[in-house]
């Protein structure tokens, strides 16, 4: 029996894991999938790449490049096995990974970390993601962009992310110049995996522009770049510059070592590098205007395309092409979802309830929601703001904090859920309505991520934005929208709207929104936006000031020996 | 051996038992106590008394007075063994007892509720302090005195309670005219226990006052009472009107028959009734000017004496001789204090905490007191409202709710915790300063009540006041408060002021403040201020609107079958 179809193979590089899947170009089938974790997990406390012993200061985050390629030695070939099909059929190869993550490389890609005279020195590992070091650089770079009135920052929600690249190529210049000298090329990750795949550098689309300024054409100036640090003016060109490749673009095609790695045909399309989050859109079919894609984990990020370029409030990034190529893909985003239920459910739920959720089997998440949806919209008397993470859209201001109002003695745990669950739906709705005052207007909710899941939660999101919610179908949806980019890259498919229509899949309106409902939340919804707007826009700084107060408390008692409970930041996507 | 002390009995009748202790005239020493617990409880369900199965509405609380009288014959017996003194040396007795607490009588005192014809009806028996039921009634008082001007609103901080004399009384008209119309007598408990014992009804200057509305020797006005309901116009003369015993009188001599329930000599002093937490003050001696005595419990009630009579923002009362004799005693309170530390180390500590506490062998409260000190003042970055009951003072509102500002993703049980311990501190501070800029300084603090054995939660309100905080000796308070007023009433001393500088005790200003941490929490209490301006005086009224968002959620919910969480009303002392 021959089996005539053709397939491509999608990886998705996350923060702890590579996940491989091989996915049927005709139909978008999942035929197989393996996962391979990285070694060195996140390197955050010691580099534990070396063998000398050198520790991290705090809001370090590094990784190790040669665990990416471990996935493609090893994850790569296991979802070929499982998926059963005869490795001569697959036609191409794409990848998505974390962002920003930066490897510093020399001229032929080699990564800095893998010197030998360079193996102890932290900044020539990978700058993962959630390295947060770099918010001082960071916020020179938007002190001086405001100052300057640069062009560029509105396309930001007026704030360049320390987790970007010039944030990042700042404090490596001014922490380690020598290897910084040594640098070659600073290479988002999803590049670099390219790189390693095909043998091509270019930088992909999506990328250059959300995480690396790149707008109308026109990287930051140099004269910008100077006034930074005299010596930072030509980062661009000597560290950056390189063809630019839209996404679905084939980035050269597979080398022999890498064939060799993975066990694929040597010769098939590598495609041009994503992210995680914007590859997903094609994987749920939902890359036309109006769209709304959240993907839903830890934190949400809000994806959408549109043909028109406005500048709306506090969104993360606008960029031409950023999502499929003749569009203008935007990003905004909740620093917190999945991150307030987690931190609620671990420290906030008394025994008797994960008791009772353990001895049914059920997680403590199923068992609050199953106690939260028995009561009527309102009748937990309380409010909360979703910002315990700090707010990414659309106030963009890491600086705010959590919030409840209405307790009383008769409040249980389940009431608290649910206003957090409910405080989530309205930051969303917060979104949309920046989006749509400004002119891109949204139709459509369209759900990935692990929290789509949770039934309860999608209905509300449907009921109090009132819009139709879809979800999409693969559990793996990066995966599967990197799969989509390789067919492009193949040539299977002319684009990507079009692979995106006979490999992407959701379930359109799985939810629709109760008007009743919807009526309802509309006065909680009030209520949220009076508070969202008196503590977040500079009426009362009090969150502000609380956080400075913390600060400084902590500051002055490390003295005797006390240190402050830390933080663990989140991953982007779960 | 002849033992030629004298003693006195003070009992407490509190929410749910009595508790009888014999008190050394001398010097105060406690020789000896005894609880006994009401048969019949509180009844808020079911007419538990009656054979018929009479259920009560929502926010009824009753009780039966024979229970009260079998405190007098088991609880002072077992208290005179235990002391092990002679029983021909005891020489007075005094009674305290929770308020507004109703007894409806015939004209020789004896309960409706014990007349067969009326076993079975609901208003015949004693509305406790916590019978809440006669809100509508309340608010119709408040209402027509608002737009009467009555001169007397302002000394009960512009509010009349539904738990005090007029609304319950106006209640039973409306509600069982048979039995209104059979009762000759409306007595304070406090007073009926002291007829019970002596043989004689005078009402006290302390209920009188403060729940009676008598000020400047004047009941409320005729017309004021007709306004209301026409049948209701000669209430105070029908049912209330009576001589006015100040506090430290003889109301008549232990009768034959209460001698022998008590097994004291007939014929010794007992004393004019009174108030739990009134009471307070001698048995700490503390009733000199300036001297403000926190009974600190569920709630916290605060008491202060005062040669001049002025007008305090949101007081709860003042009363000529409402606490001795010749001063103004002014009343202020916290609706919830211990009742949210309680609520949430029931519903919102998780079960490591929970475990970790029982594996030491202490109390969650203790554990995560331990862990809160630990951290610098405003370390937590946190600050809330204490309002989880409402606001008795200085707002007066109970449509007022809690609110927590500041968690992030960091934020542990004990800084939460540690936060709402300071939200109640910031409450005593805003009730101290609505004093003194009223022209009634302040000058120590006085606790008493079950709290204050957490010493890091008395060292914060010394610190949060800037007041030295002294800490009452006695576990028997207001039982021994009330011995001390048998002495006085007995002429073993002239007044209650000479009684309690021999009688009462104190540790003075067992916690002093420290002017650092005092400049530390200023701080944080001018953002609770801020908070406690802006949602308590009507700037954003987001709490009034999500409790009435509440109410209707569920009534409109009630035809599904879903009832509302009901609220556990806390008892006014622990």
């Amino acid at each position: 029996m021959t089996d005539e179809n053709t397939y491509t193979i999608g990886v998705d590089f996350g923060t702890l894991s590579g996940r491989a899947v091989v996915v049927r170009t005709s139909d978008g089938a999942e035929l197989g999938s393996a996962e391979h974790a990285y070694s060195h997990a996140v390197m955050d406390r010691t580099l534990t790449a070396s063998a000398a012993n050198v520790e991290l200061p705090p809001e370090w985050a590094l990784q190790v490049p040669a665990d990416y390629v471990d996935v493609l030695k090893t994850a790569v070939p296991a979802a070929v096995e499982a998926a059963g099909i005869d490795p001569a059929q697959v036609i191409g190869i794409a990848a998505d990974f974390t962002a920003c993550t930066m490897v510093p490389t020399t001229a032929d890609g080699t990564p800095l970390c893998e010197l030998e005279q360079f193996a102890d020195r932290p900044h020539a590992y990978v700058k993962l993601w959630k390295h947060h070091a770099a918010q001082p650089h960071a916020d020179r770079i938007n002190d001086l962009a405001r100052e300057r009135g640069e062009s560029w920052l509105p396309r930001y929600g007026r704030l360049i992310s320390s987790e970007w690249q010039f944030a990042k190529g700042l404090q490596l210049l001014e922490e380690d110049r020598e290897i910084y000298d040594a640098m070659d090329r600073w290479v988002e990750a999803a590049d670099w995996i390219v790189w390693q795949l095909g043998g091509q550098y270019q930088r992909n689309a999506c990328t250059v522009g959300y995480k690396g300024i790149y707008q109308d054409g026109q990287h930051v100036g140099e004269d910008f770049l100077a006034a930074l640090n005299p010596d930072f003016a030509t980062f661009v060109q000597d560290k950056l510059e390189q063809p630019i490749a839209q996404l679905g673009d084939a980035v050269g095609h597979l080398t022999a070592e890498a064939a060799g790695w993975t066990g694929l045909p040597e010769g098939i399309a590598v495609a041009a590098g994503n992210v995680d989050a914007h590859v997903t859109l094609p994987a749920a079919n939902a890359v036309e205007n109006g769209q709304l894609t959240l993907i839903m984990g830890t934190s949400t990020c809000h994806v959408l395309n549109s043909d028109e370029l406005h500048e709306v409030p506090g969104m993360c990034g606008v960029v031409d092409g950023g999502v499929i190529a003749g569009k203008y893909g935007y990003e905004a985003g909740q620093s917190g979802v999945g991150d307030i239920f987690g931190w609620f459910v671990s420290s906030g739920v008394p025994a008797a309830y994960t008791a009772e959720a353990e001895r049914r089997g059920i997680s403590v998440h199923a068992y609050l929601t199953e106690l939260a949806e028995q009561q009527p919209i309102g009748g937990h008397g309380l409010v909360a703001l979703d910002w315990h993470n700090g707010n990414r859209s659309v106030l963009v201001d890491t600086e705010l904090s959590g919030l409840i109002i209405g307790q009383t003695l008769a409040t249980r745990p389940e009431d608290i859920y649910r206003a957090l669950l409910e405080s989530t739906a309205f930051g969303t709705r917060t979104i949309i309505e920046a989006f749509t005052s400004s002119g891109v207007p949204i139709t459509e909710l369209v759900v990935a991520g692990g929290l789509l899941k949770n039934r309860f939660l999608m209905q509300m999101y449907a009921d109090v934005t009132g819009l139709p919610l879809s979800t999409i179908t693969s559990e793996q949806g990066p995966a599967v929208g990197s799969a989509i980019h390789a067919a492009v890259a193949a040539g299977a498919y002319p684009d990507v709207r079009t692979a995106a229509a006979s490999m992407g899949h959701r379930t359109v309106g799985a939810y629709q929104p109760d008007s009743e409902a919807t009526a309802a939340y509309d006065r909680l919804f009030a209520e949220y936006t009076a508070l969202h707007d008196y503590f977040g826009r500079g009426e009362n700084d009090v969150m502000k000031r609380l956080k400075t107060l913390r600060r400084e408390a902590w500051e002055a008692s490390t003295s005797d020996g006390v240190s402050a409970p830390t933080l663990e930041v989140p991953e982007e996507l779960s």
